[in-house]
């Protein structure tokens, strides 16, 4: 066993019982795009015989790192042309190197561009979780793989919330740690400013785990104190869904109850947060990676996907370069204003949609803004995020913490604090 | 004294006798916009009792570093009518802390935005060491008060040659060092991309301290080795005026007779640097930050300079984003294969212009780029460079070393093995 709590030896095992479940098919449309059934048996075999901090977990990879000799899709139509990568992402390296099994490529948002996961070239799954409402995303493959059973642990990207948003969803821990933590080298930009690398795993442990791998650096040798828990409701709280509101309130109680300090002092600052659009960072940059297709293949995207990019142009390089500095000056004020601190959230203010909620573009926009508004923060806060699952009534939520830059591990301290008092809720 | 030669001692009467030759008026037009005189006796009477690496330096202050007590102009007339800085920047209150006495705010081109140092409102120094001739820019009155002998050190900004064009055409030295080296806290921004904060001195010792104090460093225990040395002709030397390149290549002769080794091997990459337009990054960034006094008060700025900063207008926020990228490959590729080199180019294309050769805009502007054309790489680059004076046929010139990232210290101790060679040249 490993730290995380993984099987070495029952690794080459374990696979194969993945590679029949997902059978010549890959398994249920939306969540592997491809298995890497020979390369992860060869992962397996070496896993078995190692003790890496990660030797023999299943991981699944989102379709925007390169995975030596497979073609890197990132959810899109148009870069399924391009030639198989020739070597991994250094954060795929990194965590082969450290003995996971990386087990296929999994489906997710056409360039990770919106935080409810739909895919409709490669498909989106239902949410193991929750039958009959969508996953989230982008990282939608990546966390129904997990959630699933078709994966320990899941890779994705978030930009926006893309690893805690289907990780709320779908009833698992994400983490969006510190962007400049995991070197972003061989994966698909969406935003250069706020793409972060990081896992969806069943808890924090292995989470935790992962990026560590992923980062290249060891576990603390003592784990740093927690953080102070602070509620700050000037952000964050408007437009919840009832069963959000309420399962909110009761697990704020819940853990006052059962000893936990947590702050009410509000942070004026956060009313800043609403002068910064990310959607200038997010369609710029993106345009600027993929502008020759956006121009010359539009027929290719997802309409939503080319409209988002489409709006680049209503800003002029003066007003981006406002927003990037805005954005600087907002990142360096928060760190400074939570110095030792986390501030609570609920992870996404609505509950996971049923398809038929996204079918026109109005209410899909809505959704998405929703859904993505409070997890945004910590992107453009340059911040480190985690999102861990609880339930309230029955009903499957979400409770998201935000700390400053670098405050990663500090953060994950915390969590594996609060998260034993979240599965008695 | 201190390392770099000054008398801690003598500050106080080395002061009197500066404030003496400066007078009521400052001394001559184009060189002080203000005069310390006040907080410059107590940081000399504090130098006197003290040690620090800079005990005792005269330190003139380009304008747009913030010096408590002081308005900070940046060659503008709409900075002008701010309230004075309460505090100094970082890297003026750790120069303070070492010793350094604060002289006085040095005229510059209007928010250093020119290589040449043209500046209507306060008045363009003469070259002290080439009557008749300018100064170069933008850290004009800067280099004119140590060539003058009115400081010993100037500290400035360099976003595309404007430390090293005025310390070339002066008979300087000037060192822009890795941007991320030194904190642009409490300066007023030309290009967030570009500016590098640095000093001009008399010679490579004078540099390397003030620069080690601005960013907060000690001197390495031991030296590193200096750089290979290496001319690459694929970019720089086109459109030299004949007493450059016939002075670059005796020197190059000379150093070689003296056992100097040097490589001609081509670096191809150099071919890349064409295709990113710095412009793009001058623009933009400067509009971001002076955005609203571009647009209310047009009347108030030197027209060359607005009419550069409206050319934002011509850059699409995506086409900015791309030179942003660019420049960052650019950048990587560079340092990557000047590892353990240094490029040797002239610093400036040009000899000191007259005043009257740039009466027309059409001139200006011409010779404005071609002085700033070598000297930028370095700020594309994303590295290290130093100008190095020295004459050929009586005639002042300048050799420009260029490194990578983070190389600063194997620069300047390359810089100090071929300093002595240079004087006798």
């Amino acid at each position: 066993m490993n730290g995380a709590g993984w099987s070495a030896a029952k690794a080459p095992a374990r696979l194969e019982a993945l590679l029949d479940r997902l059978g010549p098919e890959g398994g249920p449309r939306g969540i592997y795009t491809s298995v890497f059934a020979q390369n992860a048996r060869e992962d397996a075999a070496r896993a078995a015989r190692a003790d890496g901090l990660l030797a023999g977990a299943l991981v699944s990879v989102k379709g925007l790192y390169d995975v030596a000799g497979e073609v890197t899709h990132a959810g899109t139509r148009f870069l399924e042309k391009n030639p198989a990568a020739e070597t991994d992402a250094p954060a795929v390296a990194r965590l082969r190197a450290a003995g996971a099994v990386m087990t296929g490529h999994t489906a997710m948002s056409e360039l990770a561009y919106s935080g409810l996961g739909l895919n409709d070239h490669h498909g989106t799954a239902d949410n193991p979780a929750w039958p009959g409402r969508i996953p989230g995303g982008s990282t939608s493959g990546g966390a129904a793989s997990v959630a699933a059973g078709l994966a320990d642990v899941a890779i994705g990207s978030d930009t926006g919330g893309s690893l805690r948003i289907p990780a709320a969803f779908c009833g698992l821990t994400g983490f969006k740690p510190t962007q400049s933590s995991v070197p972003r080298d061989g994966t698909v930009t969406l935003s250069d400013s706020l793409d972060s690398l990081g896992p969806i795993a069943r808890d924090v442990a292995g989470c935790a785990a992962t990026w560590r791998v992923m980062a290249g650096r060891d576990a603390p040798e003592t784990a740093p104190a927690p953080l102070r828990l602070r509620v700050a409701r000037g952000f964050g709280f408007d437009d919840l869904d009832p069963q959000v509101s309420a399962g909110f309130e009761a697990l704020l109680a819940h853990l006052r109850a059962a000893g936990v300090e947590i702050d009410d002092t509000p942070l004026p600052l956060l009313s800043d947060y609403a002068a910064i659009p990310p959607w200038h960072l997010t369609s710029v940059e993106c345009r600027a990676h993929h502008e020759t297709a956006f121009q010359t293949e539009a027929a290719q995207f997802d309409p939503r996907v080319h409209a988002r990019m489409g709006r680049a142009d209503e800003v002029s390089a003066v007003s981006y370069r406002q927003t990037l500095n805005a954005r600087t000056r907002f990142a360096a004020a928060l760190s400074a204003a939570l110095d030792g601190q986390a501030l609570l959230l609920p992870t996404v203010a609505i509950l996971p949609p049923a398809p038929s909620d996204l079918a026109d573009d109005a209410a899909f926009n809505r959704l998405n803004l929703l859904a993505l508004r409070n997890t945004t923060l910590a992107n453009i806060g340059d911040g480190c995020s985690i999102a861990l699952p609880y339930r309230h009534a029955g009903v499957l939520l979400s409770l998201m913490l935000v700390a400053g830059h670098g405050a990663d591990e500090a953060l994950l301290a915390s969590a594996r604090t609060i998260e034993p008092l979240l599965r008695d809720g």
